[in-house]
């Protein structure tokens, strides 16, 4: 499976495993156990030295703003758009994961580590679920899908001619000019196809990613002074080079995210949780305000920071698939919904990363969003830990799955999601073609 | 004036005083350009340093969030009770202050520095502005405001029985047995007659005060590690006793505050979100989640950490005047609401705080509210920078009040505040009474 994938704020995970050794070696404490009590006692306590690891990750990834400052990306005071319920049963159906192996919904959520599991089919919400006490209200973290609307807001804003998609980071950000990006193309950022020198092995404790999650407050100790970068801004220019050319291969590198986020309060002036708000969520009729984690230097974390509720992230999914229309909007233009459908890149996909996922499961990466290899090419927004917003063109249908799986990624969540969710496509498009 | 008086959340204040001499001295940024620009330059910057500070507080205390964790107090799904407008002209009136002093409103709201200014009369918003750049829709830091709410919840579960108003604390917390506050009734707490030694003397980098604002990470240092109490809970049972009964003086100690929020959540088993979430914010019909701020180990600032909306802040007094019904429901029993409105302590009220606030200005202060020596008796929610939650029964009218008052406590909010007011509440009952 893959290896260097969904390199999205793990650092600190070897420490939090090394410290909590000894409590996991104990009976660890139950999911609704966390965080109860006045105190609470010390195994129940999530702080962020432990938020990633099982069973507090279950707390900590719908209580981010519980840890760490948080921006809100506010959902503004109208209405919320509606969103029409049409149950479907798809609690009989058993699927196809390979290897002779069925499963019911009920078990892969369980074996995924499901929080929030939702269908929109044509629109309408025909499967939703909350576990372990999730709740519809909650906004659960997003981790990389988080690059989705990045990626989105930078195409949306090329669209308008406010960025060139071919000129040169550097030309934007001058203070890149002589780090790994300043040479890349805009695009070539979206794609994740630039050379840069940025590990994300966690076996490694002098990994890149390690100091990038701390500059968010990952691992955090009071009792250890803090002496890397004070901010994203900070940290970006120091990214150099790898050995090759821009364009050359997909390598997936979280910063080249942030440094999109980077160029797009640039150029418009405006935060992060702003630009969402005003030309998605409001727009959208999100139901809830959602948020985005701070790191220390308030920069909003744009590779990995979106919290959001299943509903909102549908509404997001469906308004994809109408071209962009929703909520009797434009709200964004459809040569971007279109773009966002179309996937591409396959060709530099399987440079760096050569396993069974890339080659038969995922098909390729474009403009933030993934792309799987099935007969619909659908497309998704996918976080570690288990958070996708797949979009079924075809089917036109919309999976939203919010999750606190022990390992950033895996065979339940990477592989028999997907196989799974074209299962379910196939199923409702059959149930459309009876009535 | 005051001297001990409001002696919430201000240390580190010297040492931010002290940190700001150099930049202080160059010209201060405007307040829109605070947190502006990417990256934002430093003397823009608002932190965990400066934020209590000006200008930089007009963009902290509408952005606690963006400092530090906090925990939502959940609105609810359901849609905002209805807050009609019926604009009463209050911009030509001319009030006496004192001292031959007069001034109109918008002088008032510039020296008091105001962010928000609301005012209801039958429970109609007559008046409403919003300054600075504030915005209706941000929840603002309330400060000791907060306290108010807390002896609410205490009131409310001591009329529901779960509480017995003249149990010891230590019989409720046994792990305050050995401090200040174990032989207190409830009742001394919520009534601030505590004998507690707690210095909130700013002028003193010893006094007590400085160590309590830093387990809510003010002052917060990334270079320095902490070595404090990990969390209120920890460092409430460290406090001692003065040289005097319980009972004797009313003492403005803000950790009788959190002492009473400990006991909520020990007694109820839910934390203080939880609590104003589902026992007043909801039944409420509140138009916008609230927060509070976490301290470093994550419980709620219960003597000062809540963020609300003005017109939120509005519909929580008018529930008051309402003897507790509003928004088609019972939110508080009638007992409750008349007791908060009843002024009492005025005899315990002058014995350590002797000048001519508490003479002539002040009344007293009882479970948690204060109350004013003016021919309506009214009662208010009060917090530093002048915050406040005025209520006027014998006029019908509720004043609310947001700002970032460079000075903790001063003659404008404080003095001249209440003078206007009650001369506001004059005019609204002779409009009244012409009709």
């Amino acid at each position: 499976m893959r290896t260097l994938l969904l390199a999205l704020l793990r650092p600190g995970l070897i420490a939090i495993l090394v410290t909590a050794g000894a409590a996991a070696a104990q009976q660890p404490p139950a999911v609704d156990e966390l965080m109860r009590g006045a105190p609470v006692s010390p195994d129940r306590r999530v702080t962020l030295q432990n938020f990633m690891q099982e069973p507090y990750s279950r707390w900590g990834f719908r209580h981010i703003r519980q840890l760490a400052p948080t921006a809100e990306i506010y959902a503004g005071p109208g209405p919320a758009s509606p969103l029409e319920s049409q149950p479907v049963d798809l609690d009989k159906l058993v699927f196809n994961v390979g290897e002779d192996r069925t499963l019911d919904l009920a078990a892969w959520m369980e074996e995924s580590r499901t929080d929030s599991f939702l269908v929109l089919h044509r629109g309408r919400i025909v499967y939703e679920r909350y576990l372990h006490g999730m709740q519809p209200h909650l906004p659960h973290q997003m981790f990389s899908a988080t690059k989705s609307f990045v990626g989105t807001l930078v195409l949306l804003l090329a669209e308008e001619g406010a960025i060139d998609l071919q000129r040169t980071v550097a030309s934007y950000l001058p203070e890149l000019a002589d780090s790994a990006f300043g040479s890349a193309t805009v695009q070539q950022l979206l794609d994740m196809v630039t050379s840069v020198s940025f590990s994300e092995d966690y076996e490694d404790p002098a990994a890149d990613i390690w100091q990038y999650g701390q500059i968010a407050w990952i691992g955090y100790d009071p009792a250890v002074p803090y002496t890397g970068p004070a901010s994203m801004y900070d940290y970006l220019p120091t990214l150099t080079s790898r050995d090759a050319e821009h364009g050359r291969a997909f390598h997936y590198v979280t910063p080249n995210t942030d440094v999109l986020a980077w160029l797009l309060s640039r150029v418009t002036g405006q935060p992060l949780q702003q630009l969402i708000a005003e030309r998605i969520w409001q727009p959208l009729g999100a139901e809830r305000s959602g948020y985005l984690w701070l790191d220390r230097g308030s920069v909003p974390m744009a590779g990995g920071g979106l919290n959001i509720t299943a509903r909102d992230a549908a509404r997001f999914g469906q308004m994809i698939l109408q071209e962009g229309h929703y909520n009797q909007r434009q709200v964004l233009p459809s040569a971007v919904a279109q773009r966002i459908l179309t996937p591409r890149n396959r060709e530099v996909f399987n440079v760096l990363y050569q396993d069974e996922w890339y080659e038969n499961i995922a098909y390729g990466y474009h403009d933030q969003w993934w792309s799987f290899n099935n007969a619909h090419r659908a497309v998704s927004a996918i976080g570690v830990h288990g958070q996708f917003i797949y979009l079924d063109k075809v089917a036109d249908m919309v999976i939203v799955k919010q999750s606190a799986h022990p390992d950033a990624e895996g065979e339940s969540n990477e592989v028999h999601g997907p196989l799974i969710w074209h299962q379910i496509a196939l199923h409702l498009m059959e149930l459309d073609s009876d009535q």
